[in-house]
């Protein structure tokens, strides 16, 4: 499965017209305030957001799972479906593979197929959160912080694997989400868990090659709803600092007890120079991993602005890493990812239009009223123009989803592929 | 302090040229889609909240007040700051009493006033939740809930005297928010805190003029910390049901418990024909009593689409009484408010973009992927075009806030009352 | 798989002596207060709980599931695992059966092997959250509240079916959990959902026997996670009133926002005579079906405090239906029920142990400090021999956990039904 | 005021026949098991918590207050009511000062007077989230974060002077409760507030004497709405690292997002070895300041027991400075107060009572059952009779609450201070 480019160039026939109209009206309104729409476009261009291997099969909750058709059910199919998002959206150029579920068989074979589609390998993702079939040890009562040691270097030997699959394919991170914990009080001595995982990832650390990054992932809880180790930010930062200086804390927004002000995390780890990665998805309740920006994207916004600000002011952070990680079965993933990655690049646009000079002098001088309209100011633009720009001059889709259905891509992945193929993993 | 017309005609020349180009993009752009522009204006143009009279001096929290200068210190004041509302922004048509803090002395005086500022006298709100310096009897343990019949008579009678002074002013609605709860289990018997509470409001209820509507609120919790007679919807919706056709619920905003979906609760109550009341604010944790729009303003664009479907669809439901219900110290009361005032707006605007028919078919179709699309599309769009013609039309202000400040205002109503002038009540 | 009644008594000969001191002691402290011990240890006796047949397997998430071993694969082995509970603690007399998991091949025959163990078949619940094998229909979308009518005659014949296979064996109720909703704004209208799920509810309602009940549940979140179309108590208690007086509100612990006064919810819901089921489980996050009184033991008391008030002082209200609705992977199933059994059977005891007249004066005093201090008297009592009693009482064992290991009876239902069965159902 | 010591006798031969032979049994029933009851007491009776000046006066929400009779007016008189309660309880040796409100004129009479109590001066408490009349900069937008440097070092200043005037006294630490944080996205620079306030925290660490301890609290929102500078563990914890090794974290239990898991935080923090101090209260929705273990009682125990964990096991953890942080209006304050030491010496004495050895073999043979059934075994004891002779030995009540009422503290106090005289301070 591959989409021609000229049919995608065919698909934005259609829309060419309005977007010129949209683009001149908007680009004109921007430069007259100062804006460089050039560099807006050619950063938003830039901006290349992971798919994760997973995110391409239908998710599911503890009830039940539906599944949509047509679903890829190998590694090269999962990268042939991101390589179709890439062709549209032009902003989905990398992978991230999680193991055991995406071992390649060929890895030449493997890595020649993104490149064909001009997909990168992105962070790899270790799981100890289930048992596979081969396993002599369960996870059942934790990994990296099982109270037994065989557990702990099962779980240590399979980190170490991961790094080593990922290196073969040019990956340069690795990403662990620790699901340890407890369902009951007593059930783990907390610091006995927490001392074994510090030295369970000290252990993965020292097998990092030079170049890469450890990210440790934090969450509040689920799957294990007393106690979960890395419970909050502060615990991973905590982990990083004592792994050392290639540990990083990586952020996913669904990881958060309700309510959390997650934009000043973002921002407080940016300036300490250890915000690694970051995992996109929105929610109202829990981890509910939807479609990026469908319930809160002011938030969203919120959180590019301390990103973007990061970016330009923190030279001490590295350029994160960034995922989609949302997955349901309401929609078809493909459809739902593209609306994710709409979702990304206009928080991203919007961000990018904050005048940051302005914003620093109206908070000198706390007048709070200029700070939320220079905000908002930037929120209420509608910035898709500039989006479908930055699509268009990199041969995308002006508009992915329509061009989608008009090319009946999933017809035609089913058709390859039975109404009956389902994803590996999840 | 009065503002006078021409001086907004004067501050909009500034923004005149630019608002037309943006408006006829606008509105070429949705006439081609086959919007009715005139009638959505009309629509925003006829759209009216009312202002709290306690919210136009600053707030404050237990820990603390940082007054603000000029705060209007009588009835009369704070008719005037309604009325330079209601001059910029020409959405501002209403005036909400708080009865103790807010009798009349003159009240032909005071209708006076408020007509000539083409401001109405909307809901009137009790308070039982503070005891007055000449009251008999204590709030302290509940007002209308209170195992006291004694208590619980002085209250009815407060919340009759209240409609007695509403009537005189022509207002047509009672606001009963009841703080009455407990701080402990074990405090009151629930039963008979519901049941004295049900009593009373029919006692009141009783007393309401033909005409007239009896607004019940609720709220989960604050300023009783463990359990709140009126907790949730449910709660008043049974009770509005028990008193008759004229009792109603009233929704604030910030009255929910974490991750509530309000929209639902706006969409149950219009089918039910029991949404009497909407009171605006915006929250991160709680009862927050922020600027409305500026926390989550596509929560507040998903109930506008409840209420605009409710509104075209539910002849069985009143039109709704509009409340702005915010208020804090960080901001000048006024420019809070007409920030207020634009996020309710533009919230307004998008939920008129939504395609309701294209929706609907959507939602038969489960095309998940569309639904969303329709309404990010309305949500999207750049409306400020829009609000502004409306007000333009009305001979408001272009930029509300601009013009409040270029024309000196709060300066003004410093000079003219003091820097140390005092809101009465909260 | 049956415990012999001798064995159990031998199991007790252990802990006899040290049971007579205590209950020696707290039974001469308690009647020098003027409680009747012999009166609260009937009720404790009398209290009987149903199984759910879910929950006799290991539970799990959505992010995988370790099995137990030993798990009832068949309807008669889940009732004998019943029967072990109701042999062991006299408090488990009755099974909830969940359909299509547990359709009876032979009615005769396993109402046979029930009643063998004293155990009989309380309220039976349907599904229409799944897609089973057979169905021509998928509930993806919903099931009594889908756009679709031939979807919604699906359900509801399956409803009707449940009830069918109910009468068969002798069981009085239906209840149902909806888990119909929306994952994204938009995804449905929330008037076509609520008036298509009030109509099916009523034609299903139309097949109930006289002397049964219909128990709707409601629950905030999950499996859909924007919207769920029974979202609180106060949909269901509307829902429950159009149906008609056989139609009653079910609570579960775990279906709630965080930090609901779900004590207030029972006691208001008892004084309509509304209460029909309630669910044990407890919880900390969200739905997290952890073991009941694990986490918040003090809030179910407080529960229970409400739960014996009203089944005293509200005649309207029928007596509710009990059940345990709590399944994890941490613990072997039938041990995790037993701790469940236990908590329940604790705060019921220490709710008994609540003078109602002395609060009832304190709260007429507005004592509130004499409020807690008798809440807190019934609750820092160790009511433990109280429990002890109404099972030695009734055949049971004074320490169940500790019969059921020193009888090796997950050991021998590993040997009689191999260490790899997988319970039926989720 | 001042209670007779014999008076205290005499109230108590009312219960000490009951009291002697309910010790008797349990002293009997837990030496069975094999603990060492006289350490149990004496560790009962050496744990003394300082009472807040704050908390001697009735509180109130920003919905008003409801004041209390006879509230202490002045320094001397507060000192006297905390006398009182240490008279009764044994376990209110301390008192904690806020400055401004609690500066005392004469130090040596004020020493005296705490002298003759038998009270010592515990942690003194800063406070900029206020204006004070004297005041030349407002801390409207902040104190030890604003952006303005006068601002900072009015703060500083402040915090240098507190430190001053606690060394006269005796106090060892400094309390810092920042307020700082903003009401509006935008309204400020996290990354300058958060710098600022690490310098702000560095000068006044560099002003603190050899042998004090800067406590640093954090709180995630309230009376800030849309951020707090010090939101979480995490941050204090960041801060206090950067500050030295006198610097701690200090832990409120009303402080934190819904459903955070609290006693992993102190775990974590004591393994660090930075758990300075610890505020007790407790609460259902946020930070509620309800009387200690009112609501949530197990969940006190759970944090004792990693509490007691800590002070046995980590060495490199000071001992934490304990302190009531509860305060409303709805009960006389006292008895509040002794209902909340009641409340931790109860945790305390239950937590003492875990066996530790057991808990720790049950935990690595994942035996998640027995663990609970540990921990619910000693939560279950009914420890009253500990308490009461921890009492007992040192010369207290038996029953404090029903001392204090018989001998009519709280009518003593009004003829002696009137019935309207005001707490200073909140």
């Amino acid at each position: 499965m591959r989409i021609d480019k000229n049919h995608i160039q065919d698909t934005n026939q259609k829309y060419i017209a309005e977007h010129n109209r949209h683009f001149d009206f908007l680009s004109s309104l921007l430069s007259g305030k100062g804006y460089q729409i050039d560099s807006i476009i050619k950063k938003l261009g830039d901006f290349q957001v992971a798919i994760p291997s997973w995110a391409l099969g239908a998710g599911g909750t503890r009830f039940g799972r539906f599944s949509f058709q047509g679903e890829p059910s190998n590694l090269e199919q999962k990268i042939d479906d991101v390589g179709v998002l890439h062709a549209l959206t032009r902003t989905a150029g990398a992978i991230s593979l999680h193991i055991p579920w995406d071992v390649p068989n060929d890895y030449n074979a493997i890595k020649e197929v993104a490149n064909s589609h001009g997909v990168t390998f992105d962070a790899v993702n270790s799981n100890t959160f289930q048992d596979q079939e081969s396993a002599r040890e369960s996870y059942k009562f934790g990994s990296l912080s099982n109270a037994s040691k065989v557990i702990r270097e099962q779980a240590i030997a399979h980190n170490i694997d991961v790094i080593k699959i990922g290196d073969k394919l040019g990956s340069k991170s690795l990403t662990v989400w620790l699901a340890d914990g407890t369902n009951f009080p007593g059930q783990a001595n907390f610091q006995t868990a927490l001392t074994n995982t510090q030295n369970s990832l000290k252990d993965i650390y020292g097998e990092l090659p030079d170049d890469w990054k450890l990210f440790i992932e934090y969450k509040p809880y689920e799957p294990n709803f007393y106690s979960t180790v890395i419970q909050d930010w502060g615990t991973s930062f905590m982990l990083a600092n004592e792994c050392g200086d290639k540990a990083y804390t990586l952020v996913d927004l669904g990881h958060h007890l309700p309510n959390t002000n997650i934009e000043q995390i973002v921002s407080t780890l940016m300036l300490k120079g250890k915000l690694g990665g970051f995992h996109f998805n929105d929610s109202k309740y829990g981890d509910d991993d939807l479609t990026v920006g469908s319930i809160k994207p002011y938030a969203l916004f919120l959180i590019f602005n301390e990103l973007v600000y990061g970016m330009e002011n923190n030279p001490q952070n590295p350029y994160p890493a960034w995922m989609i990680d949302a997955s349901h079965n309401t929609k078809d993933p493909l459809e739902d990812l593209m609306q994710s990655l709409e979702a990304i690049q206009e928080a991203y646009a919007k961000a990018l239009l904050v005048d940051q000079n302005l914003l620093r002098e109206a908070q000198v001088n706390h007048d709070v009223v200029k700070c939320q309209e220079l905000l908002q100011d930037a929120y209420r633009t509608d910035v898709r123009p500039l989006l479908e720009k930055a699509r268009l001059n990199r041969g995308g889709a002006l508009h992915p989803i329509n061009a989608y259905r008009s090319l009946n891509i999933r017809k035609n992945l089913i058709k390859d592929r039975g109404a009956d193929s389902v994803a590996s993993g999840l």
